[in-house]
């Protein structure tokens, strides 16, 4: 196996991680040594991202099924303790599947190769995505986008944020407007450091300082990514998505979803089926991370915090699904059920 | 002189201030002794809100001309000094112009009325403007708010805030929604300790769930403050302003500004003459304040702070001028000029 990506190195045997949780205060690359570790890691968010998180939990139980030749049933059971490590991220589960049914209690050579795939693949579905939105990116463009999907999310240039890098790379100039995406700082901290990485020209901004910059004619394009997308075209994302999809609707803006097909939902017909997760009162109350902690709201304060809101899709463009576009008039027409 | 408000008060001969900066971990008094101590205060921002900031630089200088007896020229001084104690609230000049109006030389006592005046005024005003409001809202209603505009920022109930504990009063059932307001948390730290300490009930969100309450049929209305209003009735408030009148507008939900008559600017024809202060980066890259100071973003990352937004005439339901309405019809035939 031979792995490299912004956040996973895999190379003569050794496997590293990169801590996002100490992002972006100190660039921190951990060792990785057996899937015990590697659950850990991923259970306390050292490791995030839906897809690299199914790309780093398949190499590590590759690395350590090549190292150790465990018994089948240890291999069974070390799998289904990774595979449990955090309970909603379906990409965790296919991959640790995909190395579960090619295993055939002897060859471990077979797991590696498949572990490099789940890799390989993932890197080149972030290159579609990015060739197939770096159609609706004309260089001079101001482009705003909300959270994280980038290489810190998947094993290669990300979701919304690949078409940057992409961009960027085919010469386009264009500029880049991070939302904070608070509560939880994944644009303030992370696409911020990501930004700052790829030497992409950008700003950083409050969550509610983007309906100005729209009415000052600065953002051409809003691209963000999705957690999971209704047979409809229904869109749920982090919470701020919507009202951001609203605001380009009135200032005429287009508003693009990137993510891979696997995002689908087949058995969801409309975002009206999305359950929305509520999360604590902590994170609203104040703020904490790596950098430190403060909490400035009173204690008696009550609290409404949704991780996640949705979009419909009378207020989307248009969604990138791997290397295809599907226009807001497809999308009606029900080609995603097709 | 006798002064009883959330943040100010005077009686025998004594003058508290509600340190704001402490707020709400603390509820802490000083004791004011004297002009330069107040001229201290109003620079570290214990003292805040241009209205309350003119109420109370007054009550100091009267304060201080009645125990200590000045000569004219001491007073005259020390009466700029404090004038100048922060730059931009015209508040805190007109206040002070009134005392050196009414000053003749001898008598503090006319002084000490007018210190008086100014006071009992600003809590009349604000009774006004939250009677007026109140016609607006309905039992049962869900009310959306951003920043602070209330007995903080005021020597009574405030302006749009003001409006919230007036229905209450009258037996109306309301829900307030307060936009935590970032970078500075006005929202987060100060109105939600206000709506706490009036006992009304509340959830604080981040700016960027406000879309999605409204989606779901939960805000009927939103109430905010006002930094400056244009002629044609265009508004300067706290960035963030203009984003939620976009979102009412989409959602149809009624928006109406709150605020004196003395926040027309008369020479002001639109919101595009308004100029709008940028402030530091630092606000945008963590947070930091009495609660503690954090940073998150990277050393590297270009910020954009703008302090205000304006919120064209076009997205305005009404707005609420001391005890008079005007809707956005009246405001479109220039009903501010007459």
């Amino acid at each position: 196996m031979k792995m490299n990506s912004l956040a996973l190195q895999y190379d003569s045997g050794k496997l590293l991680v990169l801590d996002q949780q100490l992002l972006p205060q100190k660039e921190q690359w951990i060792a990785v040594n057996g899937p015990e570790q590697m659950a850990d890691i991923i259970r306390a968010l050292k490791v995030r991202g839906a897809p690299l998180i199914g790309v780093a939990a398949a190499a590590s139980l590759a690395d350590w099924g090549l190292k150790t030749k465990p018994s089948p049933s240890d291999f069974l059971s070390t799998a289904l303790m990774l595979r449990e490590s955090r309970p909603t991220a379906v990409n965790l589960m296919n991959a640790i599947d995909r190395l579960l049914k090619v295993f055939d209690k002897t060859n471990f050579e077979r797991v590696g190769e498949e572990a490099q795939a789940i890799f390989d693949e993932d890197v080149a579905l972030c290159e579609q995505m990015a060739e197939r939105a770096n159609d609706f990116i004309q260089s001079g463009d101001g482009i705003l986008t909300h959270c994280n999907t980038g290489g810190l999310a998947t094993a290669g240039r990300g979701t919304a944020f690949g078409a940057f890098s992409y961009a960027c790379e085919k010469g386009k100039k264009i500029h880049v407007y991070a939302d904070e995406t608070r509560p939880l700082l994944q644009g303030g901290r992370l696409t911020a450091w990501e930004l700052g990485k790829n030497n992409i020209p950008h700003t950083l901004i409050c969550d509610n300082m983007a309906a100005s910059l729209m009415a000052q004619g600065k953002v051409q394009s809003v691209f963000v990514g999705t957690d999971r997308i209704a047979l409809n075209g229904d869109v749920a994302n982090k919470i701020g998505t919507y009202g951001l999809a609203v605001l380009c609707h009135y200032h005429k803006i287009p508003f693009y979803v990137v993510g891979p097909k696997t995002t689908v939902d087949k058995e969801c017909f409309t975002g009206k089926n999305i359950p929305i997760e509520q999360r604590s009162d902590e994170e609203v109350l104040g703020v904490s991370g790596a950098f430190g902690k403060v909490r400035w709201a009173p204690d008696t304060t009550s609290v409404h915090n949704p991780a996640f809101d949705v979009t419909p899709v009378d207020l989307i463009t248009g969604i990138i699904l791997d290397g295809k576009y599907f226009s807001q008039k497809e999308l009606k027409e029900n080609a995603l059920s097709k």
